[in-house]
């Protein structure tokens, strides 16, 4: 069983990630990781703070000379903007003249979309900076670090992730282009919108220019895609073994993502059955599927084909051309805060999404392999696909 | 903490489900109970099984003279069909002659769209009738159960469930349609396919009927809608403390989910950010939301408006025009079994997702009010709206 | 992982026990069970509710022709004394007239020494009924029913689970009395308190005859080994993993335990550092241990040696000669109900860690070697062990 | 529901502590926390490294301007001798030849009594170095400073805890000493083993002193209390929810503790019933317990009145006059290796203790009262104090 948990603060000094229960041995390095953290910046229509702020990454623990040790890992990612924050968000007390420029000021509208309001009726604050530090998508460095974690022990049993934009606004990719193989990623990350259909991605970088210039925000919806899965993850037999319903979980619990789709998803849902499962035949002496409309998961389970979940992202919340609020203050009518200038963040939605699908699938790996150490575990998997009878591959 | 569990096969003796964790003095009824079952029936389009098949109730545990007691509620659902099954289904051991019939015949065509093949793969079986009496939707009776439990939990807290039908294939009700209240839900429980718009459902009948003659099965989409909770339900602090997560998992993980989306869901991810979130306005002292578009969550939390989630079903995997297989004892192209024959199940599934998101609210409420008798929990609920600063309401 | 539930009451219809995760292919039998749970019954000084009160055992779920499912496994044990207690345990409003007897009314002397008073005022309940009927140690019958099929599996792994008591009351077995193998578990069942010193039984018996003839209660200490364990269950990695940690927890979850050791426990607290651990030494070409004090426990893993845990039980709190309480109902100092007769329940206790000490190792079993059957597991296992470099055997 | 992780080895850079699900507005200084990592370092019988070992204490989140801020609590404690060990403890990959020097060679000779041996074959490593960083007492620091953050919490909720030093080795504070109270805990810091009774005490230098001179090692037994507890926490309703349950896994879970009691614990086994209970008698129209045998807890559940827990450590397993083991680079007969030079480690095992039951306390108010801020906690307990009936108080 793996288990993961994130700290920090948007504004704080640091974000700290702590992954307990990997299996020794398995190759984890700061470059790895680091690039990760950088693809989580990419994508056009992002921001000033994306380009300023430095992602420093820095080993707590769980790693010795390059590989895991079994004990937990634990990673830290600096926020090079601290030390102008060090008054507003110290964890001591400060004299409250130190607060008195705009940083320190309390944030007492807000923002729709945003967890401001029911942050302040929940945990009892009289403004929203200690919700919105916390809240912030900031904190999806954290799981993005763990994630390349999870992804170089996926990587040692075969498993590779690929993840791109379907949609930015309401231009999307066409149906049934192609999808990217792990061949493919250098060129999404490439890809202005980390979208693999040229063409689509020209349209998108129009629409963002578009909303750039009224003011405006964007979402969209990205796919993650896993090559090299076994049958067998997840299960059926309770609902919150699910491969799927973890799935859903690990993705709709990324800050602005409102849907979660695998395989077809919703468009499933207008089909006749006779055209909506993945028929089987014999191929060769294997059973093969016919397509792949469930998205690589049936009865909760990996089918050991491609697996193929989506996570719909809204605009970003914090909108130039600004929403409506009130002042809690006052109780007056106000603009919302703004406190960031992102036009569309779908494109980071995709590697946070990618890191998330790689958390759930390392713990599935496990709870079905078990295993403490990195060979441990891929000995298992391969005796497991071995053992299976010929007669059902 | 809330857990359930549930237990038992298709054609078992019974279905098992457990839940731990809820307060004394919750008013509990058989007939509340069988009430929900007998609506997890509902729904034109469904076949045979559904109408001779009874769901005996049984209260093993957890409640007394009507009330819970604290301790954990166990119910059983006993299938009336089990004398049929005694032999195939039997726990201990049995003559092998006695399994020669029909029912007992080893299931070696694995059906597409179900967890068989996987399941075999798996758990290293040679025909799927451990596979489907488990991954079988009749599971979901258990679930039906629990929901029922934790809806008149709800209740004492002042919170009620609606869910509807949304779409059945392609029919679809129209957008901006009004959304049913408590009031409605007799009126929708007798739509041939609880829908709550009657030309809806007048071409949802058609498309039922349609189906129905062409040997094909259906899915769709159901929204559940929570009225009354207060606002701080879940949290932005833990991505897995995320309300939306815990309710995305919760229905992803019923038989046949292929997407959840949270208020709006996809439609957000199309529109740009002034026009995709719920402002915010001083309505006579008071702060309100112009709109619902977010479904009522904003940052993982409830905002203490509507609640609105949906579910997409895919079709029936088990279509009568039968689907293409592989009979795994020969290696030769076959027919999948055909082992029901209902058209269409959404109706059905709307009912057990009103049960899972039942379950998840009942139990975030525990997480944020505590409290082990249905009055203290109301009572710490009560005086938690009560301290929200006048400011923020 | 494996999950486990117990849900019902000492008078209701039935126990109910769910236990979940347990891979496919375990040979379990109504037999098996059957012969655990009336071991739970064995003991000099049990009172006669063990007599006429018999165990029904029936599956409701997870086992198909003598083998675990991989599905959740679900026992009933049904309570024969029910057609007794339908109206005073009714799960529906029963009219008060019919409640009018000495089994209906209400409990208001709580009890010294069990969970009456702080249960009434946790639930909120006026009268120690709902308390008493869950706090019940009759609720071990639902844990040994599904340690006997945690010990199914533990089986096919090769792990044999021995329980005994050590001492009962003041009388206790000489240190250094050699330990039983699982050869004697016919002849401790057999033996009047499960002890395997002959002479200490008979001082035994003496003890538990004087008890009852005093009117009192007797507590004692049971010791529970596991044969056949492999090194490296458990770990050192975090708190909670600790296999040490997981054993205490399951232990001293029993009703009425008060005290729990690993090995030599507080034993070794005296002893100096030079005669308090298991020395090392080259045997043959491989490493052994010159000693058991730690239990077979080392750094919250299991040593591969033998598994040695203790717990310790207090007196049966019901003591005849009745204590000391308050009647809440008026104020009065009153005499404690008195609701059994057994003098000394030491025995049973063993049979019954025995149950939670099998869940707790089969559950570090499948987080360490995974596997959805039992061939997989056990297969994991055997090569995890074959792997282990000839020098650190 | 609180979760907390700990990261981090002995020699790295540094431990990282996380405490996720604590209410908003909980006090927490610095200074406190440090406060409790110095009293980590009491005791007489420490080495070397607990004077020169400094732990620099980093807020990384969670806490704002000496409040928490209801999300996830992450603490960093320096290693300030981490210069030297930089290239052995590397997180990446270092030329061996900066492994030249006696911290880098590798650690063969696996100490009996500590995790080494075990921990090398379960995490298939060649040398014990990944395994004693992590299993290393070193890592109770990082609880003590999550255990300061949960006694503050503890604190505004009325609860206050006290540990002390029951035993060294053999030297035992006589039975029915005085208990100390929260009123004697500097002087209990001042002691030199953190002995309530100076008598004892003075024997306890001379015990340890003599340990010394022979080059050895003593273990013992502390105790926690706590005071100040409401009625009700934990549950006999699922054997995990019991809160003895709980707190001894918690105690179990502590570096070489080997064995855990509840008040009278073992004592209590020798006991007959008529003497063994708290009985209970009407006192100026409140119920009363004669005796706290219990320990405090009934039934799972806290009484209300002192809680009151033990732990029994074994002798520091680093013998200065070392153990027998085996190299198993060579298969030699070896001395083990000799990592730190304490005589006696309890007193400090006191200060550890009482974090982990302060944690486990701290979950359990939240788990029965809830509350996102400690206003809203504070508050739900105080209702259900007041609205326990005269006639149960």
């Amino acid at each position: 069983m793996l288990r993961w948990l994130t700290a920090g603060e948007s504004h704080g000094p640091e974000l700290v990630a702590v992954l307990e229960g990997l299996p020794a041995g398995v190759p984890i390095t700061r470059a790895g990781i680091q690039a990760d953290l950088e693809r989580r910046k990419l994508g056009y229509g992002r921001g000033a703070r994306m380009k300023f702020e430095q992602d420093q990454l820095d080993f707590s623990g769980g790693v010795r000379h390059g590989l895991s040790m079994g004990s937990p890992i634990a990673l830290r990612i600096g926020n090079t903007e601290w030390p102008k924050w060090v008054d507003v968000m110290s964890a001591e007390p400060v004299d409250p003249s130190r607060l008195a420029g705009a940083r320190g000021a309390a944030l007492t509208r807000p923002r729709p979309g945003h967890a401001d309001l029911v942050g302040m009726q929940k945990y009892d604050f009289d403004e929203a900076r200690p919700v919105l530090e916390r809240a912030s998508a900031r904190e999806t460095a954290a799981r993005v670090a763990l994630g390349a974690v999870a992804r170089a022990f996926l990587g040692e049993l075969g498993v590779t992730l690929v993840s791109h934009t379907l949609s930015i606004g309401p231009v999307r990719v066409p149906d049934q282009s192609p999808l990217p193989t792990p061949a493919d990623v250098a060129a999404l990350d490439a890809d202005p919108l980390r979208c693999f259909d040229p063409v689509t991605s020209a349209l998108m970088v129009a629409e963002v220019d578009d909303a750039h210039d009224t003011g405006d925000t964007l979402g969209g919806v990205v796919e993650v895609l896993a090559y090299g899965l076994p049958p067998g993850l997840g299960s059926y037999a309770q609902w919150d073994r699910k491969l799927d319903a973890q799935l859903a979980a690990a993705l709709m619990g990324i800050q602005a993502i409102k849907g979660v789709e695998v395989g077809d998803g919703f468009a499933t849902t207008k089909r006749r059955g006779s055209h909506a499962h993945d028929e089987l035949v014999a191929d060769e002496g294997l059973i093969a599927r016919l397509s792949d409309k469930a998205g690589g998961i049936e009865g909760g389970m990996s089918t050991g084909t491609l697996l193929r979940v989506r996570a719909g992202m809204k605009p970003i919340a914090t909108v130039p051309h600004a929403l409506r609020t009130v002042d809690v203050a006052t109780g007056e009518a106000a603009a919302a805060h703004h406190q960031r200038s992102d036009v569309c963040a779908v494109p980071a939605a995709g590697v946070v999404a990618e890191a998330m699908v790689a958390l759930v699938l390392a713990n599935a790996m496990l709870e079905k392999f078990g295993g403490d150490s990195v060979g441990e575990t891929r000995r298992n998997l391969d005796a497991y696909l071995a053992a299976i009878p010929a007669s059902l591959r």
